[in-house]
């Protein structure tokens, strides 16, 4: 009917076999019809499924085929079911496993069996207790004759046996029809059975394989300048790694702008101490986003630092924000990349009400968006090569869909290693479509998500809704930008609480410096920014938090629970209070129940309401994985009190 | 990250301009990711929406373009509206409407309006209190120079005023800027504005418009040979017309095999008299798919016939059942069409546990299947230009998708006003796709929902689920295959809950010849076959039937009623009883409520609750379009009392 049916039919007519009689259509997991990729994580087995039409009455079989996107992979055949034969359905499903990161590619192939047709018939001619089935049997043995000629060993002795008693025309009609309606058989046939008008879905279906980090992951931010630069922060590494963390995030390392610099507070003068935006980057005879800032250590002190991590097993995150200061080379190298207006000024960047006077986006409709797209390119796999393997990139939903699309898949050609956290706070299908085109983590609004209904209605969406095929939300718990009211009212008991609730409801969270020390000084009442904001001072840091043992003991259930380490597995449990959270995840034999106050100021009574279908025993023991006391807990309701001066949460491990 | 994207960011490389920074995306409507398409009827007005997204805060234009796809059509365009702009969504929603028959594609066409942007950003900036606007003026003064180049008369006056109030640096900042915020200005510049980025939909999607007789339609079956052959038949025209019927389906009319005749009641042997079925197509040397039954009368009577129904607004419906008789001429000029077991004999029709030992199917996988398609094709347009516009496909389950998809659009390319009902009773996704390749109506399983939740359940898929955009159910009573056990139980009530029922839940719906006279004898207990059924014996058929004047006033209300003519807006009404049935079918001012008893057997007695919600006051005044009465009802329980012997249903008019 559309314009390219009319073109697939004329072509169909003018080239030699019949357009197949098979239709594989519907296929699940995919994103957009096919245009872009689901992702998963090595080890991950992918459940799909497609519906298989064909006219007709005929025996259908399929299977599903799997292989890494590498041009000369073989496909790799699993099965399929057709789950939904005995509803008059033609759904069929089946499974395969990822076992190395990159691009996959799967199909559907299916084919019609008429050995299966044929048994079928004769086994219901047979029921109905007709005797004439002279025109079947010869039709058997055509099949049991061509599949005799593929067989060989066993399969061929039995097929040839079953044909001489077929063909034998003294024996009884039921005599060769028992014959031909033996298991061996039909094992034997199938084993060797031509497929005939085998037809491939298309297009094929893809999947983006990431390492396990991409799903489960810890996440540490701080600002290197106030941690005595690189060496400063090796030295923390074996600390970071007991806390549990695996990411440490850093902000821009670059050299910093001098024009326009900002001040304490975002004050717009600096003075001469001031080091400057993180973000503001670059500066004219010291560098760009390819540079190191001299303050904080030299390149070689970079990569002993990405070095010291990874053998602790931490990934340095280093922070791919595309914004230039006034003072960035670029700024001369390259004047066509900017946007000058009819008075020649540059226009500073905004984010209203957000104003960033010491900041300049590039113009990404210059002529030249070959050369700014490259230059991206290069400096993004120049700190791949110094060793990092993941970046947080800033606001990338001011920055064209296209150019994330086409960058992502470049570095990740030679390195699918690489993960990208797409640091975009806007409308939701903005943030849907960077996670689709291929950022592997995403921050959320969990930050501004604090009561009992938008928690649920948020993580349900974020866990079951479409996004969960594609979207891997990263609950930062704050940022150097975000200090939410939860935290300014709440006081200590706010931050265990949203600490808590990170690193249980998502496999992958973070928190950044200061977090522990529960610092929730806002600029001013109403203000998510901090006073004397880390962005514009130097500070002194140290992993001296009175939080740090909770973050420990935390961090290390997630890591004994694999439980803890999907989203797709989330489960709400009913507690008749809207001041109480509750829910279950289980993987495979491990069952955490979390029982969680979202109130951090007054005591919290409430049941957990275990459901009968979680395939409890009516008593079951728990452990309290946060306080080591055991309790026995049944289904139905159990009491809870939760006081938020001695402890926010029960997060129950199941025992067995 | 899939294979096709890889390929596109690579060729977006090649090429001159940087890829589109704008996606639309998520068309509605569509079938399939726009695989297919969407189905309206000339004169609708067709509902589109599509999520525009650019990276940034730029904004956004865009417009809805559609054409008939006839080459070199030019586009027409209509405005969109960005309709959850103010909960930060994406989703922009147009109309259109189609105002002929055939192919119809759209396209959503979006673009970056600068101008809008800069005026959006200096009044934030007026309002923020700001003085230096400098910068901000220039920039506006580049776009109104720009724009006064392209716009004349009082378009160009009002942008050159504008301009040279902007450019006077002796005024101040804001007399300058209230000029360039004028409303005027505004409206001036945007209608000659640049569509900057201008962005099309890709792929376009696709509408196909049919004649209004796809939706609304009023299907009477009968065998003529029971009436007296073709001039019997037209004689019955004027009443047929007067019963309300518009379209007039006919089985097969051609040449019946001899071979393997069928007898009366199914039996294996024909009497010498018997006239064998009508789908036992063929005979040697008389004729087979293109030729008429010499019984029934000549071509040109034939010819007459479609001729003379078309006059009063009838549309003769052809039976198109591709199968042969033994003694069909396809079987001597293309054996190469069949398939012969190993001892060369035809294997006949089998739909289990139904057979058809008159009936031989051809062979769709023949290696000349371009000369079977083309065979079928020619076929079809013959009794088209003999004057039939309307088929009725006999089990086209069975025969190849891409066949049918193939033969519809070739009929479709010259005769777009050609509609095709799709006999198929089998797997629901085996229906939906022969809707959605191009059948016009399809029957459906109306006939074994009897209960009120499975009305409900049904009746509201095929309503308001996805097959709304491209299935269009055709409601028939009974067919000379299904007699069902409510009919056969029920009596005549039965009967008029089952019509009233068809004619009232769907636009379109048709009885089989003799369910006017309440014929309900099975062949045996518990069989769905009539006895002594028509299929496989000559009748004596009369428009008498004591149900004829319920038939015809029936039918009069459908026509009086725009409400009726359509199937989106059906609404259910509770009645606080498994036996009684309501709904409310609004369409523009005119407001029907259906009350209609289940049960055949007793009274029942239930309440109607009209919802608030359909917009009618407390109390309003209705007219029983079967009985003439007139009642007061009002908003929420209406007590209704409806006896099968005397009143099965109000079907009642709101008077305004």
């Amino acid at each position: 009917m559309s314009e390219a049916s009319t073109l697939a039919a004329v072509d169909a007519l003018r080239e030699g076999a019949p357009p197949s009689r098979l239709r594989i259509e519907a296929p699940e997991p995919t994103v957009d019809g096919g245009r872009f990729a689901v992702k998963r994580c090595v080890g991950d087995r992918v459940d799909v499924s497609a519906d298989v039409l064909r006219d007709g009455h005929d025996v259908l079989r399929a299977v599903v085929r799997a292989r890494p996107a590498r041009p000369g992979e073989p496909w790799r055949e699993h099965p399929m079911v057709h789950v939904d034969a005995h509803v008059r359905g033609d759904r069929w499903a089946g499974s395969f496993e990822v076992d190395e990161p990159g691009a996959w590619v799967w199909t559907v192939l299916a084919w019609v069996d008429p050995f299966a047709a044929w048994r079928e018939e004769v086994q219901r001619k047979v029921e109905a207790g007709l005797q004439d089935l002279a025109g079947e049997l010869a039709e058997g043995a055509v099949m049991l004759r061509a599949a005799a000629a593929r067989a060989d060993g066993e399969r061929h002795r039995t097929i040839q046996a079953a044909l001489g008693l077929l063909e034998d025309e003294t024996a009884g009609t039921t005599a060769r029809t028992d014959v031909a309606l033996t298991h061996e058989l039909h094992v034997a046939v199938e084993a060797v059975q031509e497929r005939f008008e085998a037809t491939d879905m298309e297009p094929h279906a893809a999947v983006w394989v990431d390492r396990l980090r991409a799903r489960f992951s810890t996440w540490y931010e701080l600002f290197p300048r106030s941690w005595g630069g690189f060496t400063g922060v090796a030295e923390q590494l074996p600390r970071l790694a007991e806390l549990g963390f695996d990411v440490l995030y850093l902000p821009p390392v670059h050299p910093i702008g001098e024009t326009n610099r900002k001040g304490r507070n975002n004050t717009l003068v600096a003075g001469p101490e001031d080091p400057g935006v993180p973000w503001a980057i670059g500066l004219q005879g010291v560098g760009g986003h390819e540079a190191i800032h001299p303050d904080l250590g030299t390149p070689e002190e970079f990569e002993a630092l990405t070095a010291a991590a990874a053998a602790r097993g931490i990934d340095v995150a280093l922070d791919l924000a595309i914004q230039c200061s006034a003072d960035h080379p670029w700024l001369t190298e390259h004047p066509e990349w900017f946007n000058r207006r009819p008075d020649g000024t540059l226009k500073y960047a905004e984010n209203p009400p957000k104003k960033y006077q010491d900041i300049y986006n590039v113009n990404w409709n210059t002529e030249d968006w070959r050369g700014l797209w490259q230059a991206v390119y290069e400096i993004t796999l120049g700190w791949v090569q110094r060793g990092v393997r993941v970046f947080r990139v800033d606001n990338p939903h001011t920055k064209p869909f296209a150019f994330w699309e086409w960058l992502i898949e470049e570095i990740h050609r030679d390195h699918p290693d690489v993960l990208f956290l797409a640091e975009a706070f806007t409308r939701r299908k903005v943030m849907q479509q960077l996670a689709k085109l291929g950022f592997s983590q995403s921050y959320t609004y969990f930050t501004w998500k604090n009561a009992k209904w938008e928690l649920e209605e948020y993580l349900t969406e974020l866990a079951h809704g479409p996004e969960r095929e594609y979207f891997r939300p990263n609950l930062f718990t704050n940022t150097p930008d975000i200090l939410n009211a939860y935290l300014v009212d709440g006081g200590p008991a706010a931050f265990y609480i949203r600490l808590l609730l990170a690193a249980t409801l998502s496999p992958t969270y973070g928190i950044y410096s200061g977090f522990e020390a529960y610092e929730n000084t806002p600029l001013r009442p109403g203000s998510e920014e901090y006073l004397d904001s880390e962005k514009y001072e130097l500070k002194d840091r140290a992993l001296d938090g009175p939080m740090l043992p909770f973050v420990e003991r935390v961090n290390a259930v997630r890591c004994e629970h694999p439980a803890l380490q999907r989203l797709s597995n989330l489960r709400w449990i009913e507690t008749e209070s809207d001041g109480v959270l509750a829910y279950a995840k289980r993987w495979e034999q491990d069952l955490v129940l979390v029982v969680v106050t979202l109130d951090p100021r007054t005591v919290q009574e409430a049941v957990a309401n275990v459901p009968a279908d979680l395939g409890l025993p009516p008593v079951f023991a728990v452990e309290d994985l946060l306080s080591g006391e055991r309790f026995d807990w049944h289904l139905g309701r159990n009491y809870v009190r939760l006081d938020p001066d001695f402890r926010v949460a029960h997060v129950l491990a199941v025992r067995h």
